[in-house]
């Protein structure tokens, strides 16, 4: 294991310090309960967005709070999820009496401290508190830690969309069925070239073969739909998006694109790879109008990416293109 | 080797194809010689600002052409230079009236094809050329491809601070004083804990041992001061830091500081750098004013990481905040 850090047990922590010192004009953190916020919030009368989950996903969600995005972001242990205490500090937080949304991706663990959460804000401090679920993994149906499909790549657009909702001053229920919308019309698959090292575990989650990649992996290295010899780019394009477009009607569609770096992949191949997706989407009658590319839901250093294709409409366009001003994603302003 | 390529040769034009897709709002590209451009270039009256160098450093150079940095960016074949043809196009079309400045890492192939470039430039289009080289690198004085100190990560805050001036309408002589005075008061040392592997060569270009790292690598690979066991990261943060604390006097300064990920280094141990990076920077008695963290001058998979430390003023600091959207730097428009 070979990482710049000084303890294993300590470097979430010690991370979200360099984070804070970083970006003091965006964000602040509670180091005591490792949650970051949004410098101004709460922000009165304006839906505030939480979401959360095991560290090692950087930039997502800590990077992602800000104008426009998250309102606050619950840093687990790597891999882990946060827990009920610290969601319902950050709901209780970033209330500005408008209500809070939970963004949560749907892993098992998440999923239940989420909801212990919102009832406890809810009995605590009479916090109206809706969920969104992101469940937007073709790859598999169920997996190690879910019940139902995975959460991922879709998160960031979710978070970035409903967001933009939120900073607009749409109601709880207008932001949550944004949210929803998003989920509904977004799909993601992804590909594992490598695994990766938790810190502390020290050793790899899992290991390919030196021809190996592990195709439909979950950010958390849970296995997917088959292990193949590696091929090319344009052949692991069609195995990510063939997925994807066999799950969802895409034809006719215009799509927010994001191909996502899993950690050690270079731009210099995500943007390769995106130029074989968009060959391919053109292919099935749908356009992309607007992409993302480059690391944005890691796995710590694992070599790999993801697609995610979201079929979008123009109020999910404009939202998208609103100004945007964290850490991690930062547009307009 | 794993990658997520095509054809081993084809790697940086089949990027590129990708990477205008993803980019057209900001950028073109002329995929017949691998420049990039600002999509509105010339601009009428403004200082045009060419930069390039080898690929397998993205988003440098390519990720930085747009409103505020560069006009164009020539990508030469992975490590390798860029050609005067190359640099010659560049640098005619994006003259809009008020000449040219050359933004050159200091290596001996960059270094002389841009002269030769700017030689042409002048004799076939009488375009005036001034050139300034980067040369940030304490590691070690002469080096694989080098006479004197490699260009690394001050490459990136200079494009930006330079290109704040061009925008704000300084004439070339000042937009030229304004590069040398970042690279005048910037320094920068990075250390490897892996090797990287260039597509056509098929092999990593170093290998280090499990507990090994180098210590001063080169963005390609070249040797460093020396190879020891990995240390945690408060140690590594000062085998980076003092160095450059002790080539330039920083005490009392303001500084802009840059942690930089050369590539399959994950954002959790980059910001903890970043800590550590603060503290000693402290403890020397200066202050960081601003940041920047992330993977942004990157030596393709390389695992590890480069710190930067600019001596700043209020000019260089303005410059700095300056508005600017590029596909790889993006705030405040």
């Amino acid at each position: 294991m070979k990482k710049l850090i000084n303890d294993a047990t300590a470097v979430v922590g010690d991370s979200l310090a360099g984070f804070e010192l970083a970006h003091s004009d965006l964000i602040r953190v509670d180091r005591q309960l490792n949650v970051v916020y949004r410098l101004d919030a709460p922000v009165t009368g304006k839906v505030g967005l939480v979401s959360g989950g095991g560290s090692g996903h950087e930039p997502l969600h800590a990077g992602f709070v800000g104008h426009g995005m998250l309102d606050a972001a619950c840093a687990g242990a790597v891999f882990t999820s946060p827990t009920p205490d610290q969601i319902v500090a950050a709901t209780r937080t970033v209330d500005g009496g408008a209500g809070i949304l939970h963004l949560v991706k749907n892993y098992t663990g998440d999923i239940m401290n989420f909801e212990m959460a919102a009832e406890l804000a809810a009995a605590e401090a009479d916090v109206r508190v809706e969920a969104v679920v992101i469940d937007d993994d073709v790859a598999v149906q169920d997996s190690l830690y879910t019940a139902g499909r995975r959460g991922v790549g879709l998160t960031v657009l979710a978070e970035k969309i409903a967001g933009a909702a939120a900073e607009a001053g749409a109601d709880l229920d207008a932001v949550a069925a944004i949210a929803r919308r998003v989920n509904a019309n977004g799909r993601s698959m992804g590909i594992a070239l490598t695994g990766c090292t938790p810190p502390e575990k020290g050793s790899p989650i899992f290991e390919l073969g030196d021809d190996e990649m592990e195709v439909g992996i979950g950010i958390h290295g849970e296995p997917g739909r088959e292990r193949r010899p590696l091929a090319p780019a344009s052949q692991v394009a069609e195995l990510l998006v063939e997925p994807i477009l066999a799950d969802l009607d895409y034809r006719g569609a215009e799509i927010i694109a994001f191909v996502n770096g899993l950690g050690a992949t270079p731009l210099i191949e995500l943007y390769l790879m995106y130029a074989e997706v968009e060959r391919i989407v053109s292919a099935a009658g749908a356009r992309i109008v607007r992409s993302l590319v480059g690391p944005y839901i890691t796995s710590l250093e694992m070599a790999g990416c993801s697609v995610t294709l979201l079929r979008a409409d123009d109020e999910l366009i404009k939202l998208w293109d609103a100004p945007v001003a964290t850490p991690g994603l930062r547009r307009g302003m």
